[in-house]
């Protein structure tokens, strides 16, 4: 597969560890010097979190998802985030337009299922989605698990299921589908169905605050669309949104104030603090 | 009524005073180990801050309002809250599916009725919904009233109404509908028709950030599902928010940092600053 | 034109930057002591901190917005906010509904047209209603421009275009329309197509929190509602939230705390601190 990173296949574990930290300090870097423009699809609940994690990082966020808007935007944007978190009947149908014009367009897209497996309506339009050729599908184990035909779903947007378990699974998916999958979680594990990638960067705090893992999954389409490969995007998102947030839970006093610090850390963390910082495998 | 608390039927006010306290503990604890999972059918203004504020409590909040995934979720719930704040087509579905799974399900549910009382939609609603057996009824005086049929309704969230005015109407409601009714102000009621408890425990600053109330709506759906009583329940989310409150208004600079440092205070609150702090009658 | 301030024509500009000075202390006071109820209509994505700016403000929020419900409210509300960053469909119809009902109540409302110029269904609702006698027209030199029929539209939230470029669309606008033609940026313009005001106010940090405009929008409102006039309105709101942002800049450790400390600045700016920083032209 052309698309897995060549310094990846084959590499020793510390020249891995280093182009990935390498990859991820120039991914962030083009996104704050081109500030791609992000259509975010996405659950009601996390539009605000998403639109300042967005902003945070240098990018430029846009909701649009009405029916008769969502594809015409989808040509504008620099990629597209379908979070089914909330998935009205507009939603669904802004998505169900939005996608084939971005893939049209030549833009990434990426899948975030919330809730994926034991929910209806959501369930069945991933399992429409997943054919149409996502960049990148990002969940936790129970959603990857679900979205693979192997597992129960989620309860809602916790993680139940193990990212080991979910990693075959994972790499099947990829397989299958063509998409970068990304399972977060405690350890998480990003795979292109030929190598997996596993990042160890981030805090327990990040799950006290609603909103972090749909944040990661708009921040996903931002590197996307500035990234020489899906593969690299989703670990970069992962590993300098993981040292964003611990070093935002060195001064927090709690989630609120964690919320606030992580948004804070987004805007400034640097290429030193992700060097010293970055953990993989 | 056997879902009174025996020991506070009759009880003197410093043993009635303990025996709430003790509860209060004793729900927070509950909450923080067996972290309900709380579905929110609630208005678009308050949901991030409704599962921020669920999170940090130790609950697991989900916004599954969608007709066709609403009743199918209620049902894998601990238990659900509908706040007719922004009571849209979808969501009005969503609740009258939902409500009837809840029941069935044996979950306890808590109804917001937002406003009620001078906009139709919502009014409407309300007055089918309290039919269904709600578990605790929240709102400020102007609400209450409206929807025990003794008052014009509000003009939005705020109280233009006295808490003492709603008293009479909210015993009625209560014995009307079965739920404990629970009218919010500078001092709080919270009543089933028998036993009246007063907490007066809060701070202004909570008036000043939006879903200060709405969020408290929230806790009381995980605070039922964990307690022994709805009335226990009902207490306790507006005793241990309340010390939480004031505990944020300490540090806090103006109602911006209030916000983070309530949740911040929402997550660590302990049993001796709610023994110190809880205040009744 | 009447409606134009008599003491801001032909005024020498140290005088009219006293009298808009004055003019903007008088109105944040006004907004303190009388709370209008602000009705908005506004996009999903700031309906939190949209609320939450006008609490900080003293204004009472109300975002009524479902169609058999918005017309109701409009004629109980102090004024009325059009935004249109989300337009789902009911929020369309709730619009259309609303803004005669505010009109026959003889209540101000103001119209924010997010991206208007390149998505379809937006476009043609705001060319509709700026038939309806806007009182304040607010927006980003690319949405003016669109609006005016002079540019191509934003690419969403953003302000490709200059303010200065958009001035002379503004005024034509301003004279074709009857509003107040209010044009953010890093300068900003506000004209009734009479008299151009430029204030200077602002920090970079309020473009790197997402909703900073859509709640200048909705603190126009509370500010139209009070004002002597549409213009002195704008203006004070401009410099108030203005002088706030340049406040919290000073405490901010990045664009996650100047959110919060923003809101904490909005509660508590001062005549004096306007006095001291109010910049004009």
């Amino acid at each position: 597969m052309t698309r897995t990173p060549k310094d990846l296949r084959n590499a020793r574990p510390e020249d891995r560890s280093a182009a990935l930290t390498t990859g991820t300090i120039a991914v962030l870097a083009a996104i704050r010097e081109r500030a791609p423009l992000v259509q975010s699809i996405t659950n009601s609940v996390v539009q605000n979190v998403t639109a300042n994690a967005l902003l945070a990082v240098g990018a430029a966020p846009a909701m649009v998802d009405t029916p008769g808007e969502a594809a015409v935007f989808a040509r504008l944007a620099s990629g597209l985030l379908v979070n089914l978190g909330t998935p009205s009947a507009e939603q669904r149908l802004g998505a169900q337009e939005a996608v084939p014009a971005a893939l049209e367009a030549g833009r990434p897209w990426v899948l975030d299922p919330v809730a994926v497996g034991s929910l209806p309506l959501r369930t069945a339009l991933a399992a429409e989605l997943i054919g149409l050729r996502p960049t990148i599908i990002r969940g936790n184990a129970s959603e990857i698990l679900a979205l693979a035909g192997a597992g129960a779903g989620g309860r809602g947007v916790d993680a139940a299921d193990d990212v080991e378990l979910a990693l075959a699974p994972a790499r099947e998916l990829a397989a299958r589908t063509g998409a970068v999958v990304a399972v977060s979680g405690p350890l998480d594990a990003i795979t292109d169905g030929v190598v997996t990638v596993r990042t160890r960067n981030g805090h327990p705090l990040l799950t006290r605050m609603t909103g972090g893992g749909c944040a990661l999954g708009a921040i996903m389409v931002a590197a996307a669309a500035v990234a020489p490969d899906p593969l690299t995007a989703a670990v970069a998102a992962h590993v300098f949104t993981g040292v964003a947030a611990e070093l935002a839970a060195e001064t927090a006093g709690g989630p609120g104030t964690f919320a606030a610090h992580y948004l804070d850390r987004l805007a400034d963390v640097s290429a030193d603090q992700i060097v010293s910082r970055a953990a993989f495998g």
